[in-house]
């Protein structure tokens, strides 16, 4: 049960709006990661303030632990995790395949033992959408094979056949009420890219997924397989890049009609210490912010840059306090979600290509700061 | 500068109220500890929000990381750490003793080594005090010799006296407006302790301590030295019972006619799975609360307790989320400033005595909860 409309459009770019069982949520999105059901080191009140109003959870690690059933004994994971918002979770087709350690895989499923202790599962396309379904999942996807980069062209061909086998069982077996997309698979062929997108649609599902993607590959590659697969996808459903996070991919996506995006860099950076801004990023550990009293990014009003100097978070990075991640992960965290409200204002004023070019013209995606990473 | 007002007495036990330099404190108060200029996990916000008027940081752990002349610089600690309240700062003589490693004591100071670099350094009184005026406290501390417990009567007898000696140089070597506190010495020698603190008083300091206590004597004895000591303090000036933080043992020190109360027990609790509640302790990560979705404290009404059940604070525990470590310490330092604060009214309208009896009626200082510890 969902909505998913398109207010605006400015070229390919499209501002939309869904109404999800847990809530509303505007488009082009970014949904933070919370994978065992915790955005790392942030509350859930926190990741509202942000202005995420839709997050990312994970059925791998959730089935494993505390398991599917008890959360739903729980009234499912929105609730058991106090966030009370719309949560997608990803179908731990990717996890079964980066993480666990995978002992067959069959038309059948993917037979795998647990990364936490070695016992023995079985995850078929219809126990995934199962314990989608008792997670209280707003958003399931389905089961997909996805290869790592690079893939040679018969293991992308068999992903591709596969993927579209698990997506039919998926639907057959999903709840009515269920909201399951599909994921395009097919690496870097075009062709195959085509052939998935193709096969997938004919399922009228409520949205599509474009995985397999943001795997080490070049960027025009990248952007070429999202321009491919957009233009084949149903306008009136909503897209999703999976795995996407840095500004200049979202930016590119956009562009090319994508609507939803989730990665785990500005959780997963924040608490190793590097934070995005305005400018690019800042490793904050660097020595040169020692007596630095500035704002981390002046240009930002969330609680890290109203509250605290970049000399004090290098202080509790450098003395190993577990209040330096949570502020850079927080910031993050609102950074991204300010990239996707100015992407949205734009769409909406019509005015997307000349924002994202001011935008890029400030923020150097590669830069680093300058002078030695130094931990004294 | 600081004024301290007792407001209302019964029997022993104290209402007091301070003003210092970064603010107004209420006492009895419990201070949570913030060693590196952070209370582990949380936010200033945060503390704030449990009712906390006043922390405790660690000139020890501040002087070598990130050095008192850089958070001078920056405008001293309170501000530097987003606190922008008071802070009292321990001396660090403790740390000298139990974290680094001494070289050699003299009645010049105490030479020691970082437990980070290894380093060379000299404590003096007179350094001690200089640093925590550049640290901006509004409370320091003398320089004290603490030993451990239990120690023999000639040692204590030569802490007393050095205890003494390098308080006469704190007082001569501290600048008009530094608030200075004494620390009363003397192990669990009724004599030494009545020694030292007749000693002490003599300097007519703006407040004193009992150090060296809490050190894992009996509680009979803890109280007992309590009792000698507070007897033979100024009634006009407040007095911290260093380390204490049991509930039971606050209250017995209350009841004696202590002001103030500083302990690590609520943070490292907290970080380690363990909850004070209303009826004693609670090891969160015991598969008992695997199903629980009760509030941790119904009695209370801190974040924690009003958002997440006890179910989802073990899954937190047991897969590792930092989440969980930073929502347990939140309650627990929201507890003890709920216990302060009903301390606080308990005086005020002349029933501490039937007060402390009705919450330690339904508070079991050892219970833990029923059954095995099992983090599966």
């Amino acid at each position: 049960m969902m909505t998913f409309a398109i207010l605006k459009t400015d070229s390919l770019a499209r501002l939309g709006r869904f109404e999800l069982p847990h809530g509303v949520v505007h488009t082009p999105c970014f949904m933070p990661v919370g994978t065992q059901g915790s955005v790392k080191t942030l509350t859930p009140a926190e990741v509202a303030e942000t202005g995420a109003e839709i997050i990312v959870c994970n059925t791998y690690h959730l089935y494993l632990r505390p398991g599917h059933r008890r959360v739903q004994a729980a009234g499912g994971l929105s609730k058991f995790m106090g966030w009370n918002r719309p949560i997608l979770t990803d179908s731990g087709g990717f996890q079964v395949y980066s993480l666990a350690a995978l002992t067959r895989v069959t038309d059948d499923g993917a037979e795998f033992q647990s990364h936490i202790d070695g016992s023995r599962h079985l995850f078929t396309p219809e126990l995934v959408v199962e314990i989608q379904e008792a997670l209280g999942s707003d958003i399931a996807m389905c089961l997909d094979e996805c290869p790592p980069y690079p893939v040679n062209r018969p293991v992308a061909e068999a992903a591709v056949a596969r993927t579209s086998l698990w997506a039919d069982r998926c639907g057959a077996a999903r709840q009515p009420g269920t909201n399951l997309f599909g994921i395009v698979q097919g690496a870097t062929y075009p062709d195959l890219r085509e052939q998935s997108a193709k096969s997938l649609t004919k399922l009228d599902l409520p949205g599509y997924a474009i995985g397999g993607l943001c795997l080490g590959e070049p960027s025009e590659v990248t952007y070429d397989m999202v321009a491919r697969v957009a233009a084949l996808l149903p306008t009136d459903r909503p897209r999703y890049l999976m795995g996407a996070g840095y500004p200049e991919d979202i930016i590119a996506a956009v562009r090319l009609g994508v609507d939803m995006f989730d990665c785990v860099l500005p959780t997963r950076n924040g608490r190793t210490g590097t934070a995005f801004i305005s400018e690019g990023r800042v490793a904050i550990r660097n020595s040169r912010h020692a007596d630095d009293q500035g704002a981390l990014d002046p240009a930002c009003d969330c609680y890290t840059c109203r509250s605290f100097s970049r000399a004090y978070l290098r202080h509790l990075f450098v003395v190993g306090e577990a209040l330096g991640p949570k502020l850079l992960t927080l910031h993050n965290v609102w950074f991204f979600q300010r990239l996707m409200s100015g992407i949205r204002t734009a769409i909406e004023q019509g005015g997307f290509e000349s924002w994202s070019s001011e935008f890029l013209s400030r923020y150097r995606p590669g830069a680093e700061p300058a002078g030695q990473e130094n931990d004294r």
